[in-house]
């Protein structure tokens, strides 16, 4: 018979759905696609302006209006003022809990329409600014690394976890020591699990690595905690590998029934 | 054969999809549910606090933070001041085009922080307010009339569309004619289009309604609209007839033709 999907022709060992559940699942992915619609135009009504297009070094162009205190990163060039970056307290509070502590605690900066922050660059300021008011970023991975720490240090979990789904994107075993340890000072999960993983898949070549030594001279126990997770490893491997080896009662199942299984769990016609 | 998803038998005349197509769609859905959660994350982190929360008439709770202009109802109770609902401008701005006019042009409501809006009550605008800062409002038909005439006003068109459809979802026979009406006041094509419909398919029952002979004394262009939108489905209906009459060269696509096609529009394994 013929698949209406595909329109090949198929047998009953390939079998997939029958018309009703096919139709029940157009249907779903039809409402799906109009609720992720929907919830575009909820993000596009949401977001403000970008503070991107009001901030230029050079272009004298008007700012973001009604703004009430100006951010001034203190790593620029020298023999220049720091280029202020407007914003408005409300949304700086609504964002991040530290700027609410910051803003509302009778600090210095709750007083004066200006905040300093140290130890960060403009450019990673102003995206940082921007994500407050868009939920959006342009990434290359140094940026992503630098708005962790910085995302991290004022606790916008949203634009972290943003940065690590990037990051995890970009891992690969060059980067991977480097971003274990990264991960590890910066509390980050998402980046640490994931190089944790790929690392401990390649122990052999481990110990060779530069990264690996220095991480050994630096910061020993984060090294026991990668052997921790590789001898896990190896003993849920033996486990898993003796139960396979074990006589199946049904062969059918062994070429069908895991694959049915799984695509039961992801489940068509909800 | 058996169904991969109902878990039924099935034979050809009712086959589905084969087995990768079926893994396919599943697989599209998860990527689906998955956009859809990160979706729902942006505007958690998007949407600011509402000032649902922060206003309330009779109890002393904090206002919005760094607030700078208030608005006020005038349709309150005649012998009490109205309640201020505090706002940003920023926000005003971002919103509504209209509220932007407003506060840039130099008008009495951008000098002073004091902006009156007429013909509204507190809990119309304070819901207004509220969908402004976090895109969501509890409707009932009478508050999403309010709304739409109040979105169309400050051109809101998130706002609108968002009650259009919740009054779609409540048309009836007994106020299709109302809605029609007060569609066409406020230019909401969803709710006019759909009341027009339902008002076409029930011709019969329409000169016979109080609210059709009001409608014939003070707008009657709009009736004819009416007559001519029923005119236009009758001449349709006419040539859909007359085509679904001629001999079919298939017998089979009869049963299965027009449905597998509307099923392949709606597309499976993209």
């Amino acid at each position: 018979m013929k698949c209406l999907s595909c329109r090949e022709d198929y047998n009953a060992y390939v079998a997939g759905t029958c018309k009703v559940c096919y139709e029940e699942a157009s249907e779903t992915e039809e409402a799906l696609k109009q609720e992720i619609e929907d919830l575009k135009a909820k993000v596009t009504f949401l977001r403000f302006w970008s503070p991107l297009d009001h901030n230029h070094r050079s272009t004298a162009v008007p700012g973001l209006p009604y703004t009430d205190v100006v951010l001034l990163a203190s790593d620029g060039p020298k023999d220049l003022p720091p280029v202020p970056v407007p914003a408005h307290k409300a949304v700086l509070v609504s964002r991040s809990p530290v700027f609410k502590a910051m803003l509302e605690n009778e600090m210095e900066e709750s007083r004066s329409s200006t905040i300093k922050i140290s130890d960060v660059s403009y450019e990673v300021l102003l995206a940082f600014i921007n994500y407050l008011y868009t939920a959006e970023a342009t990434l290359d991975e140094q940026m992503a690394y630098d708005l962790v720490v910085f995302a991290e240090k004022y606790q916008v979990k949203h634009l972290k976890a943003y940065c690590e789904k990037f990051l995890v994107s970009k891992l690969n075993w060059d980067n991977s020591v480097m971003s274990y340890a990264f991960a590890h000072q910066q509390n980050a999960k998402l980046v640490g699990d994931a190089a944790l993983s790929l690392i401990t898949d390649n122990m052999d070549k481990l110990t060779k690595r530069e990264e690996y030594v220095e991480l050994v001279e630096r910061d020993p126990r984060l090294v026991v905690e990668i052997y921790e997770a590789y001898l896990a490893k190896q003993v849920n491997t033996a486990v898993h590998k003796d139960s396979s080896m074990k006589p199946q009662s049904n062969p059918v199942s062994m070429f069908y029934g895991g694959d049915t299984c799984a695509a039961e769990g992801e489940g068509g016609g909800e």
